[in-house]
């Protein structure tokens, strides 16, 4: 019974006086991107989906995960040891309260969970143990070191300020607030606040560390120091000090006595746990980076623009040799090409999240990812839909194009649906909306022309896109589950309504956009607007013309008007004349 | 100095060993319209608006209300006695927290704040005690009575489900949650779980009591003996036991060791800190008639159409005698004749709210009350907006119009104006929507057209209408600050964008729609749909034809079709003559 992974964590679990574990996907920064060595979850059920969590009983074990990964925890986990639950529909908390016997003990790694999630198990009713170190790390005999990759600058060309401002200003608003410190474990506000990046994860450059920043602006970082070349410490300056993950304890304990905020949703609720347990009055408070973070500066802004301007000369050379592909290629090679597209330009840097790249009924699945197991051809007369980003210096790209493969004319009922989901998508592109407003309050308008149609798609309209930093970044959404967060000039959203017919297709048209002032000569109050940075051709031959307004149809118009005069100079003389022919105006009959 | 009742109470204070104390304008009850004896505010500070709290301290005090209450409550308090401050912009918890002296011990009245009201309080740290009696009793020594108006029966014609019904559906409600009694503090879910009216406060029908309903099904209802006649509490029958309101404290002492729920947010600490003296566990969710009380029934939902056809007579009769009005009468006068026009019909029970009759620059208060002090003539050529309602044993009616009384054209740009608030009325009454969305999601969708010429409203666009009830119900409402309870078939809201321009005048067009499921063929889950229930005519002259849409331009002349087929036929023949021209479709030139 010992030679699973599982049984020997069983037994670890009865040694240490323990019913139950959680096993979460998350790594020790709560992240989407996780190291090998933080992937616990994977190493104990087989998954590797990019969120879950498994609750081990003495007798029963169940992994929870979303809907887009039902098929892959059943094909990566053994139905013999595992149940599989949706986490929406049966939530672990409720899960556990109900099946663990009474007053079981349930342990869990204080470092993997935030303090709200926490308390959603202690609102059950369930006992919650702290332990550490996690147990499954004994068991774990191959388990692969943590990444060391080095830290480098990220030069105030594309950081657009100084890292001792943005320092400053940080620990004005602490000071204000009264606080003596603020603790930070997301390594992407990290990578912001020092104006470093790193390649310790995939697609998103930032190198993993923890840090506290005090109430005068200076920073203590938690990071292996061979992660910090000379050039790097010297570019963090005296302000910044350099211990070993290892010294963190020693330095909270220090914050006896002191005020120090702890973001309650972000931070792993090991934090707040041990600045109280030493004297700590912990304050619960977003992450103080997340919003200026997330409000780019003038610099970040000139540089998405450049960014999407250079992502556009793949993504078009791409578009262009896809239209042949059909019937030669197959999904993965699409993706492999789009990659290497990008990789021409010498600003790329990778990736900003690995492609969906998916034709037919592999389009409906939201989050499909490629592999040589689900790969197939791409096929005439059918929808591929390709969702792909880039990483460079000067910012991050993220963009979906849904383009029929031809050579007939695609179906009426399908065009009625890929033009439902341009209507919402130019209902975002077009908005004018009063400052104040929130992700929550704007996403239905990219949906009500889907609705008149009784139709509608399972994700969010939009999530925040962070500059050469995460390509999913908070604290503003465009998705009704959102937290209220007022959108804000500078932040960067991605624009995607979809629709998926399951076992038949998915569309999806997505762009990312700027919040910008808008400029409205009677307006009462301050105005937001939305300036669109991806500029890829929309495939016309899925747009049917008399289902848009003519404001709906002047703006698909002046949009491939844009993207023919921005991108065309920069293409090869076929694929140039290729975007003109695709961004040729709609001119509707009658 | 104790010749005002502010120094009497700060005498008074001073023998409690307090240093402030919060006088609410809520009653018992936390309701929107009280009786004179709960106007202890009014009694206080002479402040008699609807909504607003003041903060005595020793040597200061101040008076917290919203924008619409800014002017009345400079008119009506003494500057040398009262700092006046708006409630948003200055949360008196924050005030309290920075202007009373460290240490200082705040007292309230349990019975007038609500547990989450409470913990704004201690969350910004201040010392809170609560205090019983009321202090300002004891100094209010020609406080009036209490109402004693009979409680009488609701027939099942209107009611749709015997009280045993929902008695026993809510009961089942409590078991399945492991709860054993809920408390209800709201006259108006006691008045629809028991099937009873009253008239203890203006314009809401219900009876002043309290409840206690067991997961048996049988009630406890507090209320004066006095105001039961035989008639209705035979017509309670035997499940429901009557007590005065002074045996509660021994009714709750009696739930001890039971699982209790209470409203955290509709109901006063009071019920939360005496259950949990007396050692009952308190459950803190809604008041669980809410939801049910707001799904209105298939009789009900008959009932409210009947009555909105009935009040559609009197609109329309109002409507044509204001077109010769400008001139002839003044605002109060409108509204007086507008009240007895409602008041021809037998069924006619008073009106559901003060209305709001305001021509001109008055039309842009948005809850202007007009008053013999404000009242002025009602002009030609300018706007004129009537918000009224009235209510009637089968439902409860709440319209708005905004005309032009001529006898020139209205000006471009307030044709402008009016047209934009019709297309947001029009996009909520065409409006489709899977289950599940809330009014925060919906309440932008009727801001657009606005927003788009750099425009807005400052309130809600609908809130939630009882049945022969209150004018105002939770739990849903279209509006961004609402909670996000899902909008369910069977709920009456009101569509009811604005514009004001301060200084000039105000633009509204109410009507009330009922959630309907929606009948969509191709629909992949469910969807809601509003169906449109006021009846009048919406002012052809402010409509500017080239602003609205086919589909927004169709819906309008169906609207005014409908109007004239359903309310017509029981108009006198000069009405109806002046309604068919009011209700002509409007055909598109060019």
């Amino acid at each position: 019974m010992h030679n699973t992974p599982l049984a020997a964590l069983r037994a670890e679990l009865d040694r240490l006086g323990l019913q139950g574990f959680l096993v979460p996907r998350a790594d020790e920064h709560l992240g989407e991107y996780t190291a090998p060595a933080a992937q616990r979850l994977a190493f104990l059920s087989g998954f590797t989906g990019s969120a879950g969590l498994a609750v081990v009983l003495k007798d029963r074990a169940a992994i929870f995960t979303d809907g887009r990964y039902a098929l892959q925890v059943r094909a990566q986990t053994d139905p013999a040891l595992w149940e599989r639950h949706h986490v929406i529909e049966e939530p672990p908390p409720a899960w556990v309260a109900a099946n663990a016997p009474p007053g079981a003990r349930i342990g869990y790694d204080p470092m993997l969970v935030a303090e709200e999630g926490l308390q959603r198990y202690l609102d059950a009713g369930v006992t919650m143990v702290a332990v550490a170190p996690n147990p499954i790390d004994a068991l774990w005999t191959d388990r692969p070191p943590p990444p060391l990759a080095p830290a480098v600058p990220h030069p105030v060309a594309y950081a657009g300020r100084e890292s001792a401002d943005k320092r400053a200003e940080l620990a004005a608003t602490l000071r204000e607030a009264g606080q003596d410190a603020a603790i930070l474990t997301d390594p992407a506000s990290i990578a912001w606040l020092l104006n470093i990046r790193g390649s310790d994860v995939p697609f998103t450059p930032f190198a993993l560390g923890f840090a506290i920043l005090g109430a005068e602006g200076g920073v203590e970082l938690f990071m292996a120091p061979e992660k910090l070349p000379p050039g790097t410490r010297a570019w963090l300056g005296n302000a910044v000090s350099v211990q070993d993950r290892s010294a963190l304890p020693a330095a909270l304990a220090r914050l006896n006595g002191k005020r120090v905020r702890v973001d309650p949703a972000g931070s792993p609720v090991w934090f707040a746990q041990t600045l109280r347990e030493a004297g700590a009055n912990v304050v619960a408070e977003p992450d103080p980076c997340l919003l200026p973070k997330a409000c780019k500066n003038p610099v970040e802004q000139q540089g998405t623009r450049a960014a999407h301007r250079r992502d556009a000369v793949a993504v078009a050379r791409f578009l262009r040799w896809v239209e042949g592909a059909a019937g030669h290629a197959t999904e993965l090679q699409a993706a492999t090409r789009l990659a290497g597209l990008r990789a021409e330009a010498v600003e790329y840097r990778g990736e900003s999240f690995s492609a969906i790249s998916g034709a037919g009924e592999h389009g409906a699945v939201i989050h499909y990812r490629v592999s040589q197991e689900t790969d197939r051809p791409i096929r005439p007369n059918e929808l591929y839909l390709i969702d792909s980003g880039g990483q460079y210096p000067d910012g991050t790209t993220d963009i979906t194009r849904t383009v029929w493969t031809g050579p007939d004319a695609p179906p009426a009922e399908l065009r009625d649906h890929a033009t439902r989901v341009l209507k919402g998508h130019i209902a975002i592109a077009t908005l004018v909306f009063p400052q104040g407003l929130a992700g929550p309050h704007l996403d239905a308008l990219a949906r009500v022309a889907l609705w008149r149609a009784g139709l509608d798609y399972d994700h969010g309209t939009g999530h925040g896109v962070g500059s050469y930093l995460a390509v999913h970044e908070g604290p503003v959404s465009l998705s009704r589950t959102a937290r209220p967060v007022p959108i804000a000039p500078g932040i960067i959203l991605s624009n995607e309504p979809g629709f998926y017919l399951p076992g038949r297709y998915g569309i999806r048209v997505e762009n990312l956009v700027l919040v910008q002032p808008a400029d409205l000569p009677a307006a009462i109050r301050p105005f937001l607007r939305f300036e669109t940075l991806s500029l890829a051709p929309i495939d016309r031959r899925l747009v049917e013309p008399t289902l848009l307004t003519d404001e709906e149809l002047a703006w698909l118009n002046a949009y491939h008007a844009r993207v023919e005069a921005e991108v065309g100079p920069a293409l090869d003389a076929p694929t140039r004349a290729w975007l003109a022919s695709a961004c040729a105006p709609i001119i509707p009959t009658g």
